[in-house]
């Protein structure tokens, strides 16, 4: 084990991929870094990445007195292990020797009320503590990563210097990364993120659904299609990776890689709290939660395997073969998946500012745009534009009317409800798409149906109603008056 | 206060509307009840309405401790206060007299989880808990209600027979109350009940939308049409107060009240709880959500007329005026409002089992299905058929590949598809519908493009993949792939 002739700067625990690459990252950007873990064999790893890597300036220790007496005060922790209990053992290991003014920093994807309790227990023994979201996967880490550290605002002025430098670098927008603001505003901002981006993400696979089945695009046209969108209001990681992917042929067997993937999403938490908080805030968020629902079934295999069996021939009797142009379909596509994404990123927003007024946290939505622009796995020009809307008017109550997108989505909304239609005359679902459009008419809608749900709840609960035209709450004996005039 | 001759049979605490239904509904089938308030003018009023309601056997009291006295041993006292804090206050205040063996039930919308640490802290007294879903509003309290009783099972035994005269009676099902499971699983089985009543009240709405918008549509054709529709397989309680509502005049002013109604729609927590839950146990269950979503955005009023505004005059460009053939349109949007009622059954029901499934608590679905026919908000011809499917195949994997409701599917979906494409066409959002169908498309939907995302995962966090055509594990290097193709 190397010892640094002098005090590190910062240190570094848990060392999975994530942790190894943000190390090497720090170090690469000139700060001499200790890293350390539990299972000593991942530290000699880095050490020897580090070496391999230019001789970064990086220390392993295998035991965490040292680790924490390499770092100079007041010292700083990155940790990067599983969320929950492993990072509640962590900070207990490193506590035992940490000192007044020391700092930890949680860059996992923690849930934000856990950060809120580890950051006062932490400032009754004297520690500051952090939560920092870190998006942009192995690659961000280890590259530039988009850093969204929340809590303590001495504790990230320690290391702003450090933060601003490993941090994704984006010309004319700057490093992703700002102080988001106290308490688990980091770890909420980052979890909405990604609820963000499981809606981008079950979009792009509509469209790719859409295009293939019914416009019957092959994988080459579909690369061509996602490389050429990848040039314009799309352009994004996501799109980018999108189009690499139809171009990747199987090793295995003939054909591409892609068909032989099994359709069967992952997940790990996130998705499901972005949807669970805007529950709790009221805040409708249905192109996300319809991304989450197309995990769940997703999941399902075997028993949509057993449904198409169930439903397969009858369908042939009412989907009609669609006449399909390609040019018009692919352009319609596009249109509808991006007007889809304004839906999206509008109820993501409202999200954050609903729970920023809830716990007082004063996030700037702009300043979120900016910083997810580079390194993070949503990034795309589309966010220049969002924090265009929020600059405009920082109070906007949703972006969907703010000037620019109203006017792109009335430019797109023909085509947009052409494809949804499309779609379900071939019994193909586009739930995100289809729900992003039900936002939207939702939302414009001066009067909504909903006056017909608060008389029933009036007739069976007495639960009152207001009236267009009179203030206060009234209350209507629903039942005898119908009775008497059914008498 | 009258006090009994000798010690009544019951007792029931919390005497607002609901409270004092229930207790003179008890009385009425000849158990002797004594009743209970902290604000004591409820208890002269409940006894007042007893003398007047036929000198049921009803005895007021106007402190706990001689309440409690006055019921007989093992003593049972249901409550019917506020969830939350207010209940906690009520079993400490009655404790304080209970003896071993003696019982509470809470008959209030209570969180599950509440209930099963009550249930807990109760045991270690010796006292028996349980927690009861009461359903039917007011009227149901008085007449009837569908009773859901869950925790402990000697406690449901020690008032079967009240409950089994108090409960709703349906002939060929019968009375409407089962001893539903263990723990707080009553509480659940209602919260779930709720949630699906979120649904079919939404999708009344949505259909009540497009006949309006789309159809044009008088009130006094909406009555005329819903009254049809409770004739045949949409026969339920809330269509038949839709009927109801669309007959009733304004006191106020000209025209009908439903269109002075504002359309702003409140609710109470178990829609959002149902919503919640899904998500933690990985059920899909749009319809439901679409319809907490729809409540959300009901209450942005003012937000949306000022949407309206902005998008106002441009939507006119695009949304071409239907031509609508009007009986043609009631018919389709009568089986896209059956359909989709399958779809949220569905969910709800699925989201049940899934419950069970992890808490062990063993519910019969159909059984569920019987108790709901009769007292409940949700009261329905349907749930024949709902009974009649999980009785066929008690591990049915959801209601739509059922034969009978796949068949009736079958039947509708070309109306159902139709009805949602007009709607979009026409810029009416039918969020429940919409989601319904593509929940429907992708249940049946053996192949979806979930292969897409999975794909995306493993690209930009190495979550690797399952492949179609070979078991285990798969990671693969996509962006060097990609990289390597475009030099």
């Amino acid at each position: 084990m190397a010892a640094p002739g002098k005090l590190t700067r910062i240190g570094l625990a848990g060392l999975a991929v994530m942790g190894q690459n943000l190390a090497l990252n720090i170090a690469e950007k000139g700060f001499p870094i200790s890293v350390y873990n539990r299972t000593t064999s991942k530290v000699d790893e880095t050490v020897e990445r580090a070496k391999a890597e230019g001789n970064l300036p990086l220390y392993g220790f295998h035991d965490p007195e040292s680790f924490v007496q390499s770092i100079q005060k007041p010292r700083v922790i990155i940790m990067l292990v599983k969320a929950g209990a492993p990072v509640d053992q962590t900070i207990k290991t490193l506590s035992a020797y940490l000192e007044k003014g020391d700092c930890i920093i949680d860059g996992g994807n923690e849930w934000y009320e856990n950060t809120e309790r580890r950051e006062k227990a932490m400032a009754e023994l004297g520690l500051l503590y952090l939560g920092m979201g870190v998006s942009g996967g192995e690659e961000g880490a280890r590259n530039g990563p988009s850093l969204m550290p929340g809590g303590s605002y001495e504790a990230f002025k320690n290391i702003e210097d450090i933060l601003v430098k490993v941090a994704a670098q984006v010309p004319d927008s700057g490093p992703c990364v700002t102080y988001i603001g106290k308490g688990g505003s980091g770890n909420f901002v980052k979890m909405i993120h990604n609820g963000i981006e499981y809606g981008d993400m079950q979009l792009i696979a509509e469209a790719y659904d859409v295009l293939k089945s019914v416009g019957k695009l092959s994988n080459e046209e579909l690369h061509q299609v996602f490389s050429e969108w990848n040039k314009g209001e799309l352009l994004s990681f996501l799109i980018e990776i999108t189009a690499d992917i139809f171009s990747i042929k199987d090793d295995k067997a003939d054909g591409y890689l892609v068909d032989k993937v099994l359709d069967k999403t992952g997940m790990k938490g996130t998705g499901k709290w972005t949807v669970q908080q805007a529950a709790d805030l009221s805040v409708a968020v249905p192109t996300i939660a319809s991304s989450l629902d197309a995990r769940f079934l997703s999941g399902l295999k075997e028993e949509r395997v057993e449904a198409a069996k169930v439903f397969g021939s009858g369908l042939n009797d009412v989907l009609a073969p669609q006449e399909v142009d390609k040019a018009k379909l692919i352009d319609d596509v596009r249109q509808a998946l991006y007007a889809s994404k304004i839906c999206s990123y509008a109820q993501g927003m409202n999200l954050i500012r609903a729970k920023s007024i809830e716990k007082g946290w004063d996030l700037k939505l702009g300043e979120l745009a900016r910083i997810w622009k580079g390194g993070c796995i949503i990034r795309a020009i589309f966010l220049d534009r969002i924090k265009r809307a929020y600059d405009r008017k920082p109070d906007l109550a949703n972006l969907l009317v703010d000037t620019e997108f109203a006017k792109e989505i009335m430019e797109r909304q023909s085509a947009w409800r052409r494809v949804v239609c499309l779609a379900i005359n071939s019994g193909i679902s586009t739930p995100g798409m289809s729900s992003s459009l039900a936002y939207f008419d939702s939302y414009r809608r001066e009067r909504l149906p909903a006056n017909l749900v608060q008389a029933q709840r009036d007739y069976f609960g007495a639960h009152t109603y207001e009236r267009t035209d009179v203030e206060g709450s009234f209350h209507t004996e629903w039942f005898k008056i119908a009775k008497q005039l059914k008498n």
